[in-house]
This record gives structure tokens, C-alpha cells and sequence, in this order.
């Protein structure tokens, strides 16, 4: 799973200049998915630099056998295929977009970016979400238990629970504000009304690839090949809604009025060059039981940054606050890997095209927080805006923009564009 | 929406002569499933005594704009007409299998229902549970907290929470016992291995119908014309690992291992004889919140059976032993109303074909429990069965079957059919 190829051969330059080292999409990355053009029907299409290349456009350069799946208007059927096709794909067009040869056949099927509209790239069968940025469960339970933050499960098992499959969305949806029931601990009864304390939450995806039978566990040493690849993902959260309905069965209402992802699907392969081994657990840790038990580097290290803008920043036309920048290996207590073999443990069937959301990502540092539930100290201590603003949580009109990318030394940075929100009044 | 009308008539009788009254499916009850024979398309088709009709085989005799829906292999197309279209529906099945006139037309296209195999109904883009059984949420939250088992929200919020949609399966699918982390409350780490409180949970299902938009609520006293029918749902539960793994976002592994459903998606119509007003609340009770508020005959009386037959009594050809007896309007704090229009209350998009299951349903009496945990008092009180064997939980072998019928006076009985499951050993 792990090999470096000449896919990922730094001095690889495409002809499509503004894929030149240093954007988002280089010829070594390569993202899947789905867009249209105005009036015109959904289909796939691979990020490169500024432009998308249309894969029904270019099929005449394609394996035949896949074809079908580049005529629909989700990924599912290109994910079902695995690893194999998707290898297979990135070094064929790796040849197309590098080899001058090939640019007068295949210019035509490129489309500026800014001239589409992205969609979510598979029809998502369940979206399950985790909890795995430790630092994130940590600081949150802070706030309930300040001596005892983690319950004792958290490090034998990868916590998660399902949400909506229906309310996931592309980057750019607007954030209706939710109503909901509110009950302030002062108040004797609860009351139904916008929320007061909207929030966002900072995570990775990972779109599931191969399925697996229900019945069938997936052991830990092939769960990489369930996993297609991954996005950004914004768990948005209404806070007040979430404290007053979650006990006893987990957040409902709080949490699956919208979840926004990334359009780009970023395949395993082109992260390779960024693995690293899991973060040293505590001397204390228990070992993983022996199903979530693997070696070698399982961790990717994945830059994020959080950015937030107001009414009037933009009016003003200032530069997004960074409201967060932090590494997703360092916050991350349970692998890609631990996560999908632990779903598929009980027998549940995961299902290509499936999103799992990791849980917020936040690293142990103050300015690495993926939450203003984090962020303000559960609203208590106001962020101060360059504009001269104030928040705790998010008010209407302001945009939240999650970012992720790879750097390394020896390899050429890969993007995971952009995934953003803005809110606006309840309906 | 509680109009009774001619179809309701209980002296109406169908020219089938297995559906006369008294049997699960006479001609006031008309539900729609999806059926197969061997090696067939799947395809929609209605109950009538102990036969199928194929909606299909008799489009010349139905509205034209209806064809498309039923050449389909789920009935998610169907539901997203609404009321109106169920209603022309049932009316015109009606004529056709009470007027002998019809009868060489139609009755070729008769089935009989041991020679089909029958399918989950709907392509499920979301499956929810929710908690509205009281009982079954006192007596849960006994084992707990004896003298306060009810959490203060339980009786503001209808409380539920998202499950999983890829593993819901119909009637008659084996139960895998699963795998999973438990831990005892003496172990000092806990183990992977086959669960050993693998229980059941008898609840009512509705098939969501018209769906609505992101961010646009359900008011309530729309909410009914979003529920297209109901089933019976088995809600398998794995206690001990739920009980290690739930805190704090809710049940997970626990549960979606599978779900099963009975295959008949019984219409609102067709209960309309057995509405009847909620359940008086105590004095001490709060009013529901506006948003939730609604008059009328909101619940259904139907009745709810639960039996058991373990690999000893087959052999012995011993009946089935009854578990618990008991009817859902006395169970259900929340309505199917309320349930709906809660769901949808943040702007939550519900979807046609959406699965709500209801909770577990118990009486107040110790012969209406809904599932084992409460029977066996969580394990501590084992059942004594006719057959010398006695039970905790479910061991391999053991089927459970639920039932469901509505009874009155001045109607014709209506029938659920059945939802069961044998557990077999882990895979």
C-alpha cells in the first residue's frame, strides 16, 4: 500500500502550466470528482492546477472497462473498483497530462475550474462519524470533567457513531442557522428557537472504496484497501441544541442539519509520500486490542488551517482570520486504518462511497484547535477579530473555510482545496 | 388524514378467498412490498390473503402515470407521490379485487406468497431510531439510576438518534451474532469476542413518503403526510457491547451489525379505523413545546406480539413461546407525528423511502416488555421456557418472530405480518 512510484516523481511536470509545484493539484496529486457545467449534466472530472479534465472527454485514452463508470454522475462505481483501477488511472494520466504528445487530444477536455460547479462525488450511502482527535475529546471533556477528561473506553476503542447521510453537502452550501430546543441551565423549561452557539468542526473524510460484506470484518491489514481517499469535512454544530437532547444516545439534531465536504477525492497513492508512523503512545496507553493491532506508517502527516470571515471583513476587504493551523497526525489517536476495521468488527457492511468523518482535529496547542467550543473555553472567552469583532460562536454572515495540504522536503505539496460555509438567518 | 371512507367498509370481501376477514392481509389492508420469484427482477406488489398481486402484471388496469414507479425494483418512487396517489391507489385495488367482473383479468397475476421471496421495500438513504417508548426508557434507565430513570429532557425532546442504513434487511436474514469489545464491570481491560447479551427490540417502523427540503421544517400538522406506512422493525442489540462502547455519542457497533423489517409497508389509510387519542399525561407532565403540539387521534391501537422458538422446541415441534403481548398506543409518549416533525425541526431533510424506527416498545406490564434486557432484568432474572431451557439472552439457534395486527369492533382486523430472525453462531 505504501509504495512510492514514478507517479510521485517530484521532477514530473504536466504541460498544464498552472499545475506547476506548489498548487493544490499537481500532476502527482490528481483528486476525483464530480462537477457540471451550467445546464450541463453531473460527471467526473480530475483536478489539475486551475482546470478539470473531464473524464468522459478523454475515454478514448482510457481502458475501455471503464467507462461506463466515468458516464455516471456519482464516483461509486469508480470506487467499488479499488486500488488496482485507481493505480492504473493515475498512471495513465500521469502520461497524458506529462507527454506533450498527447496535449492537442487532450487540451480540449480541460474546463476552468471557476467555470463549474462541484458536487458531492459519491451518492453516500451511510456517513458515519468518528472521534478520534484525542486532544479534541480531551478538551471537551474538560468542560464536564476537568480531572477526568477521557472516559475509559477512548483508548480501546475508536469511538463513532452514524449521521446523516442525507444533509451532506458540497463546499459553498450556505449554513441555514438550525432551530431546535435550548434549555440555558438557569431556565426551568426549555425553549425552541434559532441556535445561539453555532459552531464548526474541523475534520478529515475518508470515502469508502471496496466494500465489505455484512458479517464480514475487515482484518486491520486490509482495511487501506477499503479506503478510496480522502477530504475535508465540517461537522457543523449547534451546541446549545447538542447539551440538551444528546444524553443518552448521541447527538442528533445538533449536528445533521448540514455536514459540508471537500469536492476533491485525494487518493491514498498520492499521499504516500507523506506517511508517517502514528504518534508514541504514553507509557501508560494500553495496547490496541489485537483486531486494531498494525504496523508501519499508518499516519499521514496532513497540514489543516481554519479561517473565518465576517460581513465585515469582507466588506472591508480584509484578509480570513486564521483561527487555527495544526497537523492531523499529531491529533489523531486511531488510524484510517484502526477506523475502518473497527466499523466493519461487528460484521456492518461498509459500502463504496460511504463517508467517514474522522472527528475534530485539534492538536495539543492553543493555536491548533478545531472548534470555537475549544477556541472560546465553551464561550467564555471571546475571540478578538482583527476587525475589531468579537466572537464565541458563529454569527450569520460569517464564512468558514477549512484547508488541507502536504509538504514535504523530497516531494511536491498536494492539495485537498478548499472546504467552506457561510451562515445565514434561519428560514 | 383520518378520513374513513368506502374502502374501509368491513363488509367489503375480496373474490381472493384467503383474504377473507381475520387473515393478515384482507382487502382493507392492501400493502405494498418487493417481491421476487426465482431467478426474477425484483418488483412492487400488494397483499392480498395468502397471495401477491403484481403491480406490474396489472398496469393496464392502473393509472398510466403509475407505470414508471412500479416497473422499479424499490418502492422509494412511489412513496414521493404522497397520500394522494396511495389513496387513488387503494380505491382502485379495491374494485378490482371485490368485483368479480375483474376477476379473469386479474387473477393471473396472483402469487402466492410462499413461492416469492420478499425484499427490503425501499432503497434507505437514512434509517433513524428514535426512544419513544416510555416504559421501555423507564425500565432501561432503572438498571441506572432506580430513582430518577428518566433523563429531564425524555419528556420535551423525542429522542432519537441515527443508525445504519447499509444493514438493514428484511424478514427471514439470519442474525450473525457479532464480534465486538465488552467488558464486565470486573475485567480490568476488556476482550474482543462474540457478544453474550445479544438481544432483540420489538419496534414499529414508518416508511417516510414525501420528503422535504434542506432547511425547510415539517410543521405538525403536515407531519402525517410525510409517513407513507408502517412495518415492524427489529432493532438486535448487543448489550455488552453497548454497554462499553456508548458513552458518550450513543450506540453504534451495538446495533448495526443488522436491523430487520417485516416486508409489507402497511398505509396510514389502511390503520385509520384504529387512530385513537395519545395516551392522557400525567399532571405533572410538561406540555409539549409548540413546534410539537398537535389534536386528534394521533396513535394507532395496534396490537404487538413477540415469540421465540429456540433449536429445541423446533425439533420437538413445539409451538413457539410468547415473550411479551402488548399494544404500541400505550407505549409511545411521542406520536408518529411528533416524531416526524422533530426529526425535520432544524431543517433535517427527510427523504422518500427514510426508515424512522420508533424504540422499543413496552407496556407497563411485565407481559408487554419489549426485549430481553427488560424481561431477564438486564440478565439477572433468567425466563424459564415450556421447553425445560432457559434464557438471558438469545443464544444461536434461538428465532424471534414480532407481530402486529389491528383489532376492533366495527373493523376488519389488519395484519403487519411478520418480522423474524435466527441468530447463528459468529462468522
Amino acid at each position: 500500500m505504501t509504495d512510492i512510484d514514478d507517479t510521485h516523481d517530484p521532477s514530473l511536470v504536466s504541460w498544464v502550466e498552472s499545475a506547476a509545484p506548489g498548487s493544490d493539484f499537481p500532476v502527482q496529486n490528481l483528486p476525483l470528482g464530480i462537477f457540471s457545467e451550467a445546464k450541463g449534466r453531473r460527471r467526473p472530472g480530475v483536478a489539475i492546477g486551475d482546470y478539470i479534465l473531464d473524464l468522459n472527454g478523454i475515454s478514448d485514452f482510457l481502458d475501455e472497462g471503464w467507462r461506463g463508470d466515468f458516464a455516471q454522475p456519482v464516483l461509486n462505481g469508480w470506487l467499488a473498483r479499488g486500488h488496482d483501477s485507481q493505480r492504473a488511472l493515475r498512471k495513465r494520466l500521469v502520461e497524458l497530462l506529462t507527454d506533450q504528445r498527447y496535449r492537442n487530444d487532450i487540451e480540449p477536455q480541460l474546463i476552468g475550474q471557476s467555470e463549474v460547479r462541484m458536487h458531492v462525488p459519491c451518492l453516500v450511502g451511510d456517513y458515519t462519524d468518528f472521534y478520534v482527535g484525542i486532544h479534541h475529546a480531551t478538551n471537551v471533556g474538560k468542560q464536564f470533567r476537568p480531572d477526568n477528561p477521557l472516559l475509559p473506553n477512548y483508548k480501546y476503542v475508536p469511538i463513532g457513531y452514524h449521521g446523516r447521510a442525507s444533509s451532506v453537502r458540497v463546499s459553498g452550501e450556505d449554513v441555514i442557522r438550525p432551530n431546535g430546543q435550548r434549555k440555558p441551565p438557569e431556565a426551568e423549561a426549555p425553549e425552541y428557537g434559532p441556535s445561539r452557539r453555532l459552531d464548526y468542526e474541523l475534520e478529515l473524510g475518508l470515502w469508502v472504496g471496496r466494500g465489505n460484506r455484512l458479517g464480514e470484518p475487515i482484518p486491520i491489514g486490509e482495511a487501506e484497501q477499503h479506503i478510496a481517499g480522502w477530504c475535508l469535512l465540517n461537522d457543523w454544530s449547534a451546541r446549545d441544541i447538542q447539551a440538551w437532547e444528546y444524553q443518552p444516545l448521541g447527538p442528533f439534531l445538533a449536528k445533521n442539519f448540514l455536514t459540508s465536504v471537500s469536492p476533491w477525492i485525494v487518493t491514498s497513492d498520492a499521499l504516500a509520500p507523506f506517511r508517517t508512523p502514528m504518534p508514541q503512545r504514553a507509557a501508560a496507553d494500553p495496547e490496541p486490542l489485537p483486531y486494531l493491532r498494525s504496523e508501519g506508517d499508518t499516519a499521514f502527516e496532513i497540514q489543516l488551517e481554519v479561517t473565518l470571515a465576517t460581513d465585515k471583513m469582507r466588506q472591508e476587504g480584509s484578509a480570513p482570520h486564521v483561527l487555527s493551523r495544526g497537523t492531523a497526525s499529531a491529533a489523531m489517536y486511531w488510524s484510517a486504518a484502526q477506523i475502518v476495521t473497527h466499523h466493519a468488527s461487528n460484521g456492518c457492511n461498509l459500502q463504496p462511497g460511504d463517508l467517514i468523518g474522522t472527528g475534530t482535529l485539534s492538536t495539543d496547542s492553543d493555536s491548533g484547535l478545531g472548534s470555537l467550543l475549544e477556541i472560546s473555553r465553551g464561550g467564555k472567552q471571546p475571540i478578538e477579530l482583527p476587525s475589531g469583532e468579537s466572537r464565541t460562536f458563529l454569527e450569520d454572515g460569517d464564512e468558514v473555510t477549512l484547508r488541507a495540504w502536504c509538504e514535504a522536503q523530497d516531494a511536491v505539496r498536494i492539495g485537498f482545496g478548499e472546504c467552506s460555509g457561510r451562515v445565514v438567518g434561519t428560514a
